[in-house]
């Protein structure tokens, strides 16, 4: 029998997940569950670096994140769901590693500079968890020996320090730990509908994929197109245009055909949308369908994070045994 | 029933403790056990930050570290020795704790500074985890509620820091956590025997508890007097003579007598190192008889770890239920 590789992948629970999402990696999760051994971190210590002042949230926010991948097709009998908060390993191996990690490796790191920016941290701000989230995720990585963990080209960086960090432990103790791979895809970036390169709530620039159709059509009818198409016959530019970006991604059997007429002034923004409209519904329905049988069953839920984080736990035992052998601090073994 | 204080106290294990630590700690240690519930914890996770590329000799430090404690005179019926790795609740509770802390405050501490310095890492060369200790202090300090710390004044600032992360933590969650108190002592700082202010294996010029009578009078005849006192007539300066620093600490009764002797040139350096060589190993006997007791029997060692590490495991999982409560991160509960 072949081991199937295992992969890492997950999301820090902040709200609800949104087409954005589901395009950039959730479809592409549900095709790995079957060639891989997959594990799906909810990392809600991970958004306490930057929700740390309201986690309240955090226990909506994990059962909802869990209910959207449900939704999507994800089968909590090919993939182990579970919650990053409930392996105290992770954060063991985070201590750990931390001896491993200069300084000037996480503040000279791009990815890190740039999501403080993203946060409103100055150097002074920040906080030292956020500095070292990168080091908690080599260990979110590695607690589960994952072979591989499927990130956009901008996360690479990432990767690169787990990698570092598996190699330089590797070599100073014993060789235990397993060097993950970036399953590097060509992730698909959706911005919002208003053009806007973020997506969020506030900005109500984006749909969820716990949206009613009702709310699909308000926000797609709301989207921003080609601003120098103010007619429906004026020839549009594609190019610039929000909604032939969702087309494209949602609509692609159609998008060549919705182009060359838009380009040629012959399809106005207005049916546009609505092909948009019902393809995202017609993606979504499913969804729908499976986010209703699992909403009238919340103990299933709680049962699918409570065997997946279980599954975890058993793995993050494993690997922390052989962390402490590896280092010679398990002393009364 | 009083219900007594808990009392945090502890050490790297990075070699054998000597009289520095005596005077400096554990003297003090073997009062205090009587009047408050002690923790002692063995930190050999704090250890590695400096040490993390040779950790194999840390199952010995552990073992002899313990074995210290027992010869001073710790009781293992009144104080609880336990190993800071085999609590991973401490590791959790540094990860939380990491999100309230700016960057900030710890790249400004004069104390890391200093010691940053000592170690011989600059700015660059400082790991995450080297920088971080502070934060993972605090956790140290509270997974037990411990309510006061033994330290000198120049750890004050350390102690600042956890009440600091203990207030904002109470604030922002529930008020769970017990704000610890500094238990400043006039800690009498004793320097090497040739003056140097680090006492250490390689300069040669410490006393180690478990050192023999004859190392005892080895060590002290090699010990730096007063320079100034070429015959044994001379005068002394007391001030400035290393030897006398150690009779006024291990030689009381009669350091005043000594002090006028040497000014008058009434004693020469010789007779007076014998003196001090003598109070030594009148100090050390009973040190010497315990040891000889316990090192019979290393199961006991053994043992006195195992429990004291379970109790200390104890407390750790009812700080941390307090904690996951307060954050509202116990979803299953």
């Amino acid at each position: 029998m072949m081991v199937k590789k295992r992969i890492l992948t997950g999301d820090r629970p902040t709200g609800p997940l949104h087409l954005g999402h589901y395009v950039g990696s959730l479809v592409n999760r549900v095709k790995l569950q079957h060639e891989y051994d997959e594990f799906i971190i909810i990392a809600d210590v991970q958004a306490l670096t930057t929700n740390f002042d309201h986690p309240e949230k955090l226990s909506e926010d994990v059962y909802n994140v869990c209910l959207d991948y449900l939704a999507c097709g994800i089968d909590p009998n090919l993939t182990t769901i579970f919650i990053q908060s409930h392996i105290p390993e992770i954060a063991e191996l985070t201590i750990y590693y931390s001896m491993l990690v200069p300084i000037s490796l996480l503040r000279y790191n791009p990815t890190i500079k740039t999501e403080a920016k993203q946060y409103g941290y100055d150097a002074k701000g920040m906080t030292y968890g956020f500095l070292g989230y990168p080091v908690s995720q080599a260990a979110d990585i590695t607690f589960c020996q994952a072979h591989l963990v499927p990130v956009g080209a901008d996360q690479v960086p990432h990767i690169e320090l787990t990698r570092k960090i598996v190699r330089r432990f590797n070599e100073l103790y014993r060789s235990v730990l397993i060097e993950p791979e970036a399953l590097v895809g060509d992730i698909p970036r959706l911005a919002g509908l208003d053009g806007n390169a973020k997506m969020s709530k506030s900005l109500g620039n984006c749909i969820y994929l716990s949206d009613s159709p009702e709310i699909v059509t308000k926000r797609v009818n709301m989207a921003v197109t080609d601003p120098a198409r103010i007619h429906s016959k004026d020839p549009g530019h594609p190019e610039v245009c929000n909604v032939f970006a969702y087309q494209k991604a949602f609509n692609p059997k159609f998008s060549q055909e919705l182009e060359e007429n838009c380009r040629a002034g012959k399809i106005g923004c207005v049916p546009c949308k609505k092909t948009l409209i019902a393809a995202i519904n017609e993606l979504l329905e499913p969804l729908r369908a499976r986010r209703k049988k699992y909403e009238a069953d919340k103990d299933t839920i709680n049962q699918i994070l409570i065997q997946g984080t279980k599954r975890a736990q058993a793995e993050a035992k494993k690997t922390i045994a052989l962390v402490r052998d590896a280092m010679k601090i398990n002393y009364f073994k």
